[in-house]
């Protein structure tokens, strides 16, 4: 058998942490492994499965003949979109948590338990999903399989590791001359995460709403949201509100839910917060309930580990699919 | 003319010393003032208009021809369900920042903005809405004129000062055995404010939707709600959906809420936050765009100081208005 070796471009990152946490967690290993990260980085040790790995900076140079047959990424925009490619000609597939490839129409962008059929289309660059899309998506992929959704409205409650190292230390250090964040994140709240499109959504907004439209392969799904950044260290919620075109009871909305893969369902008057959920792999939902203002509208309330399911194990989750596969 | 003699109750408390903060910003003096508490706060002494002034137990003795002509309530459900008659019988007009009375057909719930018409009909108990209804109201009650809602969604941001000094205090001291709250705050949020309701809801949810159709004179209005603690100390944020009745566009918007009163609207990728807001008595929204997920509908973001706006502001408007139609 061919030798399996994997690339983790963007190694010293939060992410790209957390890629190494799962990779070992989940035993999923290869033959030989390339760290890379930016050149500030350069000759930093990594550990993976008991050995040390030193990070490289990247360069066209540093990936030519290496044999890579795997690569995860999670850089900037400009690094997917520059490197992603040059992976792709070295015979590479790469899984990338950026949102560079996410809407070209060529890219898979897999949630794997609700479309990693999509995966096997295109052996070249994998998009990983926004981190708010994809705990959503475990909720309205079965729901709109089993009772077609007609119109959805999410609010999110996002946590400051969404925005790496420096959103963490903007909030631990209390800044009031914010760099990372566009306000003061402290004791307040920001209605703005990412920059402004034209329409006045936030390019977030805009990720969450085209993002699922995708997945789903339902291009005209109205689908609409509000992204909000909390002070919050870990994990992400959200507040869904779904319309139904099939009448529907809670119980039938219970019962689907709790044969949903990757689901955990509260029921009652138990729920899930981001510090109950924090280092799990799960997306948990809760407060399941009607929604009176309108026919077959329920609410529902979304919490998942943005840095886990919402980035480092969905991706890891891709990529050990596509090994089974290959 | 008589003389016009003010009872605080719930002097001590958190809401209790914004009240009197308020009414010496405002400048409303009164020829006398009785400051009341709960037992174990007999003694204090606070300072209002330059005075000294001692807290006393509050019992039905205590209140007796004293010739209180009106009472500024902010103490728990029982004290006001047994007080605020007391002192109405004495003569005095209550306002009550509680919940007790503020669903019953006979007390007139004010947002004096919205329906202070409201106040002139009972002269005995008027209710103060609850702080999440409040800012809420000064929105919906312009547009509901002008383009009559057909719909809306609530999900909140609510600060822990909400919950009192000791919702702060759970908050400042990271606590992880909590008591105010149902679960830990610190770098969490909680899907749950007051107890749940049979069908689901929280009672604060119960409270924005019930009070927000009884101040608006739309007892059928199609109204839900999500109401959710965040880590922050001062203030509530709001994700507002509004469906109307007429069609309408941004601008439409725009030009009502500009001309409604207490409020700020900012304009463009600007957007209010919690930082921004403290200590201020309007009610602020922002980030206004077109829901493109159904017709005629908009999003909102509703920032307001909830012990100024929320609770303390409105009460104090409320006496103001009273007292110059007396």
């Amino acid at each position: 058998m061919a030798k399996k070796i994997l690339a983790v471009v963007g190694a010293t990152g939060l992410v790209g942490n957390y890629f190494l946490k799962v990779l070992q967690e989940k035993n999923l290993r290869f033959d030989d492994y390339f760290l890379f990260a930016s050149k500030k980085s350069e000759g930093k040790i990594l550990s993976l499965f008991g050995k040390n790995y030193k990070v490289n900076t990247l360069t066209p140079e540093a990936i030519k003949n290496r044999g890579i047959t795997h690569a995860l990424f999670s850089a900037g925009r400009e690094v997917s979109e520059k490197y992603a490619p040059l992976f792709v000609r070295e015979g590479a597939l790469v899984i990338d948590n950026g949102s560079r490839w996410r809407l070209n129409p060529l890219c898979p962008l897999v949630v794997p338990e609700a479309n990693i059929e999509d995966a096997l289309v295109n052996r070249g660059i994998i998009a990983n999903p926004n981190c708010s899309t994809i705990q959503a998506i475990l909720i309205l992929k079965p729901l709109d399989d089993a009772f077609r959704i007609k119109r959805v409205i999410i609010d999110t409650y996002q946590s400051v590791s969404g925005a790496g190292i420096g959103g963490i230390a903007e909030l631990e250090n209390r800044e009031t001359s914010p760099k990372v964040f566009p306000k003061v994140i402290y004791s307040s709240v920001i209605p703005q995460i990412d920059e402004f499109a034209e329409n006045g959504y936030t390019l977030e907004e805009l990720k969450m709403i085209n993002e699922t439209r995708k997945i789903l392969h339902r291009p005209f799904l109205p689908i609409t949201a509000t992204a909000v950044r909390v002070p919050v260290f870990y994990c992400h919620s959200e507040s869904i509100d779904i319309e139904f075109e099939t009448p529907c009871e809670k119980s039938d909305i219970l019962q689907t839910l709790k044969k949903a893969p990757g689901v955990v369902v509260y029921d009652n008057a138990d729920y899930p917060t981001p510090f109950d959920v924090e280092g799990k792999d799960e997306v948990f939902v809760g407060r399941i309930r009607k929604d009176y203002s309108r026919e077959n509208a329920f609410h529902f309330w979304v919490v998942a580990d943005n840095l886990r399911k919402g980035a480092s194990t969905n991706a890891v989750q891709i990529l050990e699919y596509m090994i089974k596969k290959s």
